[in-house]
C-alpha cells in the first residue's frame, strides 16, 4: 500500500491530468482531513452532531473540487456547492473520537465536479473504526474575477470506460431531480411561524417548530465573500435536531438528509433565517422540513430569497443508546394531513429501496 | 525545575484581606484581560459587536468574583451572574485592536458582589487608546455542592469609609429596580411572532421583528453546567443588532443596553429563545426589547420559564462611521402605541440624566 | 460624558523609550491575558493541550512586539512569528482554570523582537497557582505597505548592561540554529504516507502517522492576510497528539517544544497539510516529528512550499495522572532508524542539561 502512494505522490507536480479509479490516485483527486471531535461538536450525550459531520464533508469537497478546477493554469476559480445527494449517517460519532474524510473526485461534467466523500470514525484509544457516512456533491466553479461566471471544468481522465458512463447517468439523475426541486421550491414558499409553544399542544406541529436567524460573518464565508454550503448545513442540522428533540423530548441523532439544493449563493453580510418543521412521524423516526431563506438587510436592491430546503430525518435514543419509538405526531390541518402523507410516501420509497439494496447482497 | 517554581510561588497569598481603593490592590481584587479582536467579533464594517465587548465584560466579572468568594477558605463556591446595570458604548471598537478588561470588586453585600469592568480599545499599530465601556455587574456565590444555595460573600476591606456608604447606596437602589423588573416581567410575557417579512409593511414593529433559538453546549457553560451570562448577552446583542439592521437597512452599532437582571439559572441542554422586537425609535437611535425564553427541552418536569429581558438601544451608522436619520417607526395597535411611549419616556429620562452630568463637569 | 474621558486618557503614553529589567516596566513593554479554559480547550480527561497554550503565548507576543516595534512613529509595521524557542509544559492546564499569559520584551536587535512569556494556571476556587510554562518568541517587523519588507525594531532601553549582553548571545544563538534549520529542513522534504492503519503492525512509525488539512479563514489570519503563527502551532500540536494516542493508546500530554522556525508567511485562503510521525521512544517519552506544508490552492503562480517543522514530546498518563510507560517504537526502515539515532541524541543532550541545571540550583 505504501508503495502504491509513494508511487501515487512522485508523479504529482508532474502531469495535470487526473485520473480516477483504483489503479492510480495523484494527490490532487483525492484528499483526506482529520479532526478531533470536540465537546462542543456534540450533544449531551456525546453525540457528534450530523451538522458537523456535513460541515466537514463539504470543506473537503470544496478543496479538491476548487484545487481541480484551478490545475489547468486557465482563469482562477472557486468551487461553490450546488448540490449534496441524500446522506444516511450509519453510526454514531462520538466526543474524542477521530473523524476521517476522505474525498475523491469522481465525475466530471463541462460545468460541474462530482465529489464522492466517506466519513470514518476512528477511537484512537480502542483502535475501532466505523464508516459514519457516504456523500456525494456536485461543485460548481466560478470565476475569481467575477463570481458570477461559472467556468468549464478541467476534464478527468478516467481509468476504465465505465466509471465514465455511471458518472454521466449520475450527472443526467440529479439535473432532472434539481429542476423538479426548483419547481417545488417557489411552489411551497410558507412562512414558518414561531408560535407560542405554552399555547400549544404537545405532539401538534406547530408545538416543536423552531427557527433560528444567524448574520453571516467572516468564518461562515469564502474568501470571495459567500457562505460555505457547509456552515448552511450545520445550521439546518442545528434547527431540525431542536424541532425533533422538542416532539419527543429525548436525546436525538440524525439518522439521514434528504438531497440538498442550494439555488443560489447567499452573500456575507446577509441574515439567514432557518426554519425546522415535523412533517411526518413513524414509529422509529421523524421527518423535519428545514427551509432557509436569505435576507441582504444592508442592499436595499437586494430582496430575500429562498436559498435552500431540505428533509431531515432524526431518531430518538435512550440513554444507553438504543432507537425508541417516537410519539405520533397529531396534524390538524389538511394541508398539514398532505405534507404528512407526502412525507409517508417518500418513507414508504426509501425502505423499499433500502429492502431492494438488503436483496441484492448475494447470501 | 520543579523545585525552582515552588520557590518562586512560595510568597503568594499572605493575606487574605481584601481592600479597595487607590491606595492598596492586591491582586484578588484587581482582574486585568485583553484580546485582539477578530473578523468573527465584528460587522462587515469592522465595528465590534456590543455582545462581543459584554461577553468579555462578564467573563472578566466572574473570574473576580469566583476568586474573592473562595478566598476565605469556606464552603467552594461559583458565582453567578445575577445583573447588569445599564451600560453606555463611548466609543466603536475596531477589528484588530486590542481589548483590554479590567475589573475591580467595589462593593459586597452580605450574598452579592459588586464589580466594575472598563473596557479600553488599543489600536496597536498607532498606539491610540480609547475607553469603549464601563459596565458594573452583581454577582451571588452557589455552592459547589448545591448550586441552589446561595452562600455568604467574605466582606470587601474599604480604604475610606464613603466607598462602604457609596456602595450601599448602589446596592440598595439595584435591589429596588430588580423587584420592579421581576413583577414587569411576570407581566408581560408575550411571544413575539416570526411572521414572514414580505407581506409586511417595511417599518412596522413586525417587519423587522426576529428571534433565534440557540441549543446550550458545553462551551456556553460554566463546569456547574448552567450558562455564563455572557453569552446570553452575546446572542440578546445578536438579535437586537439584526432587528436595527432589519428596520433601517444600514450598518448599525450598540449605543447602550439598559440593566438587565437574570432570574433564573439556565442549564446546559436547554434550548434558549431570543426574540426582539423594536419598541420606539427617536431622531437618531432605535430602542430594541429582547426577551430571552428557557426550554428544558429533555427534562419533561420543567417548564419553559422567562429567564431575562432588556432594552437595547443602536444607531445606525454611514460607511464613514457618521450617525444617519432613523426612519420613524410604525406603530400599529394600541399595545405598540404603549409600548412606544413607555420607550420614549425611557429616551427622555436618560436624555435629562446625560444633561445633568454635563452640567456637572465644571467648565 | 466624552469630555471626561478625554481627561482620563489625557496622561497617555508620555515617554516613548522603552526599559527593561526589574527597576521599571512601562505599560509597553509588557503584556498580561487572562482567559478561563473551556471544554473545547482540552482533552477528555480535562487537560488543556499544549496547542492551546501555545496560541495563547503567541498571541500575547504578537502584541507586544507589534506595539513595540510601531512605538517610533515612523513606518507602520505588524510583527510576525519567526521562531519560538523549546518550550517545556511543567505543570498541566486543567478545564474552568484561568490561564495568565504575561509577555515582556527581553532583547532586540536591528530586525528582531525576542519577547519571553511566562503562562501561570490558576484555580479560582482553590486559589491554587501554578506556572505551566516558559517561552521565548522572536518576532520581525513587517511594513504594513509592503509586508515583504522588514523594517527596523526601535532599540530597547536597558537598565542593566548584562541583559544587553545576555541577550545578543541568545540572539546569536537562535541565528546559527536556525541556519542550520534551513538547510535540514530542505534536505529532509519526504511526504508522511498516509497507509492504512489497519494493515499495519501496531508501534510501528507507520501505524500512528497522521496528517490533518486545513484551509485558513479568517479568523486564522492577521488583517494583512498572514496566518499568525499560533494558529500553525495549535494545529501541529493536535496533530502530535493525535499519533501520541495512536501509538500508546492513552491519555497523553504536551511535554516539551523544540524550537520552531517559521519559514515563510502563509497567505489567507492557503490548504496547510500538517503530518506527524514518530522518530523516537524512551521509556516514559514520545518524540513526534511534525512538518507543515502550505498549497496555495488557487494561486497558480505559487508552489506548495514546506513553512514549519519541529519535534513535540508527549507522555501517557493514566487516568489519575501518572505518567506511564511507554510502548517500545517498532523501527523497520534504515531511514527510521537513522531517525530513531537522532531522536535519542536529542533526548540524551535535553536529559544532560536539565541535570547540569538542577545540579546548578544552590542545596
Amino acid at each position: 500500500m505504501k508503495k502504491l502512494w509513494a508511487l501515487a505522490l512522485a508523479s504529482r507536480a508532474s502531469s495535470r491530468a487526473h485520473t480516477v479509479g483504483p489503479a492510480s490516485h495523484p494527490d490532487h483527486s483525492r484528499h483526506t482531513g482529520r479532526r478531533i471531535m470536540l465537546p462542543d461538536d456534540a450533544n449531551v450525550a456525546g453525540n457528534v452532531h450530523g451538522g458537523t459531520i456535513l460541515k466537514m464533508i463539504e470543506e473537503a469537497g470544496a478543496i479538491i473540487s476548487t484545487r481541480h478546477c484551478n490545475s489547468k493554469h486557465r482563469e482562477s476559480c472557486v468551487a461553490a456547492l450546488a448540490r449534496v445527494e441524500r446522506t444516511d449517517f450509519l453510526s454514531p460519532m462520538n466526543i474524542g473520537e477521530v473523524a476521517h474524510v476522505s474525498a475523491e473526485i469522481t465525475y466530471t461534467s463541462k460545468h460541474s465536479v462530482e465529489v464522492q466523500v466517506t466519513v470514518t470514525s476512528e477511537n484512537i484509544i480502542t483502535g475501532v473504526k466505523k464508516v459514519t457516512n457516504k456523500a456525494t456533491l456536485w461543485y460548481v466553479p466560478l470565476s475569481l474575477s467575477n463570481v458570477e461566471r461559472v467556468l468549464e471544468v478541467p476534464p478527468l481522465v478516467y481509468v476504465r470506460k465505465d466509471q465514465e458512463v455511471e458518472g454521466r447517468k449520475r450527472y443526467e439523475a440529479q439535473k432532472l431531480e434539481r429542476m423538479e426541486t426548483t419547481w417545488k421550491t417557489s411552489d411551497t414558499i410558507q412562512p414558518v411561524l414561531n408560535t407560542d409553544r405554552q399555547t400549544k399542544e404537545p405532539y401538534t406541529i406547530g408545538y416543536s417548530q423552531s427557527s433560528l436567524i444567524h448574520l453571516l460573518g467572516p468564518s461562515d464565508c469564502s474568501l470571495q465573500g459567500f457562505v460555505h454550503g457547509g456552515v448552511t448545513m450545520k445550521l439546518m442540522d442545528e434547527v431540525a435536531g431542536i424541532v425533533a428533540a422538542r416532539h419527543c423530548k429525548t436525546n436525538i441523532v440524525t439518522a439521514s438528509v434528504d438531497a440538498i439544493n442550494f439555488h443560489k449563493k447567499i452573500k456575507k453580510g446577509c441574515v439567514i433565517t432557518i426554519s425546522g418543521r415535523l412533517t411526518f412521524t413513524s414509529n422509529k423516526s421523524m421527518e423535519i422540513e428545514v427551509l432557509v431563506d436569505a435576507d441582504p438587510i444592508v442592499d436595499h436592491s437586494a430582496e430575500r430569497f429562498r436559498a435552500a430546503s431540505a428533509f431531515f430525518t432524526y431518531v430518538s435514543l435512550s440513554k444507553d443508546g438504543k432507537t425508541l419509538p417516537v410519539p405520533p405526531l397529531l396534524v390538524e390541518t389538511e394541508e398539514e394531513k398532505k405534507r404528512f402523507e407526502e412525507g409517508k410516501a417518500r418513507y414508504l420509497q426509501m425502505k423499499a429501496k433500502r429492502q431492494a439494496q438488503l436483496d441484492a447482497i448475494p447470501h
